[in-house]
């Protein structure tokens, strides 16, 4: 179909690529690169006229620039007469920053929905916003597909026997909740508390985890504190092993090191995020979104639903 | 006043400390750092309700974290009940890609006009925009004000005879006029063109330059090819002696050692953009915009004209 363009910039080119495989067309012809003072310079090299483009692109570290050259690929689209400018968003940084937690901040998640429409996007596609109420930020259309699928499947084929789901905090129950259901597991949820302010927070567990296999879910892993805290207190309280799944391995900062000494004996993440070198260790699992955002795209392109991809 | 404030991002905070001392007040408390995983965190650290701000940010190098900052300080500010957000930007980023120069370009320029005006900006008060139509790009109000005073008034200070200010292309003839009408010299120009495709450039100087003291001035200088092979040409063509200025020294790859291995006895720059350790050389020498954007801040705030600034 020759009005089916794909590009990638610059965050996550193998998953792009891995997504115009999936979908069998060739990736869109641009270049984008840096003027001699690091300004984004960015030129499409073929025709797009009455187009529906799919923008490849994570917002991942280094946030600022890949936001910015998301905006600068839609304003070139957009005045090269694409008829849709659909914006491909596996993982959408600064979701964390979706509300104000203390006075005077800014809504950081809000601001970049309104930079993509001003830029001229008319569609977003995203796996596993860090809270649904993101969706609500965009004045277009946008489709939040989900990462949980992928991960159940992936501990089915292991076939692990007796297992929990565990949640690490209590935001994540109910991303626990659905991994439990498709893998018929009971769930366990981590219950930190602080008794009084300025002492050390207690770790209860609410459910049964003893002698279990557990698994512990979230969204976003990133500097891994969480998670292993989580993971080693599963142990000490009676757990056989542990394993810990994410959609998004954003993991800076002491992330690899905290997993490597931690009790988990795998982490399972997506390549919404690619990994760079020194972040794949042998403990680390990596799942491709790749054939779910493949058709994903053919959905919309389509005009179909994109709504049964979601579970 | 206690209704003014004034605010640092962390392109220039030396200059916006100067600005703030012209103006007599204290800089506004704010945190502007990074999460572990880059994105951006603030947080205004003082109440801002009802009040007129002003936040000084250069969208110089790395352009796109400035920008970024920039956009989600103004998201803080309207959130917290500024007043007015003004934003001083005495190097506004991306002004060179202001048109499509070749098919399929974007218009940075415009987009990041847009994305100001977007995130909740009312104002914006620049410097030397690369070309003065940029002003159409905001539908806010803005204020240019000039940097040919300020380099004007240095070279008067230096007493030199026999002066001939020359605009190092055909673009920067105007501004070359205007200081040449505040020294009360003549001017002349560097007149390149290509006699044949792919036959190397020819540098024909227009006026007279036989003999006298040349005064190189361009706006932005990047590489600095431009310059230094106006400056070498002057010598060639019997200047005494050859000065260079510019409003905004963004001087990225191989400018220092170019500007080091030239004919320029002295290049003259303003610190719209700040100068790295190691671009602060001998030659160069940087004079400030801090008491001219003290002067546009004071007069914003009191509601007079800026226009009388201008010159
Ligand atoms: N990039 C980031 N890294 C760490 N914390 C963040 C980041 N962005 C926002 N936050 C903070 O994370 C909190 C929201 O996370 P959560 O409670 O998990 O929804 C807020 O207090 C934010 O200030
Ligand atoms: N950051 C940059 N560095 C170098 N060239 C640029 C930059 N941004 C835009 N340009 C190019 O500079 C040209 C415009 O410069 P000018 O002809 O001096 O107005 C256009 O062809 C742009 O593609």
């Amino acid at each position: 179909d020759e009005n089916l363009k794909v590009f990638t910039l610059n965050s996550n080119p193998s998953l792009a690529h891995e997504i115009t495989s999936n979908i069998g067309i060739e990736m869109g012809k641009c270049s984008v690169s840096r003027f001699s003072d690091g300004e984004v310079q960015i030129n499409i090299e073929e025709s797009i006229r009455g187009c529906d483009i799919f923008i490849i692109q994570s917002t991942c570290s280094p946030a600022n620039e890949h936001i910015m050259e998301l905006l600068i690929m839609i304003d070139a689209l957009k005045r090269a007469s694409a008829q849709t400018i659909n914006v491909v968003i596996p993982y959408y940084g600064y979701a964390r920053q979706d509300r104000k937690a203390r006075s005077r901040e800014p809504i950081t998640a809000k601001l970049v929905a309104n930079l993509l429409e001003t830029a001229g996007a008319s569609r977003v596609i995203t796996l596993d916003l860090h809270a649904t109420q993101i969706q609500g930020f965009f004045d277009i259309p946008t489709d939040q597909l989900v990462g949980v699928p992928i991960l159940s499947d992936y501990f089915e084929a292991q076939k692990l026997d007796d297992i929990v789901i565990v949640s690490p905090d209590h935001g994540g129950v109910v991303r626990a909740r659905k991994m439990a259901d498709r893998l018929k597991a009971p769930i366990a949820i981590v219950d930190k508390r602080r008794p009084k302010p300025n002492v050390a927070e207690v770790m209860n567990i609410v459910g049964n985890i003893e002698g279990k296999t557990a698994i512990l879910i979230d969204d976003i892993i990133d500097t891994a504190g969480t998670i292993t805290l989580a993971a080693n207190a599963m142990i000490e309280n009676g757990a056989k092993e542990v394993y810990a799944c994410c959609t998004h391995p954003v993991l800076s900062g002491p992330a690899i090191d905290r997993i490597q000494n931690s009790k988990i004996k795998e982490l399972v993440v997506t390549n919404t995020i690619p990994l760079q070198e020194d972040k794949k260790i042998d403990k680390i699992t990596q799942l491709s979104v790749g054939p779910l955002l493949a058709k994903a795209i053919i959905h919309v392109h389509e005009q179909r639903s994109v709504s049964r991809l979601f579970n």
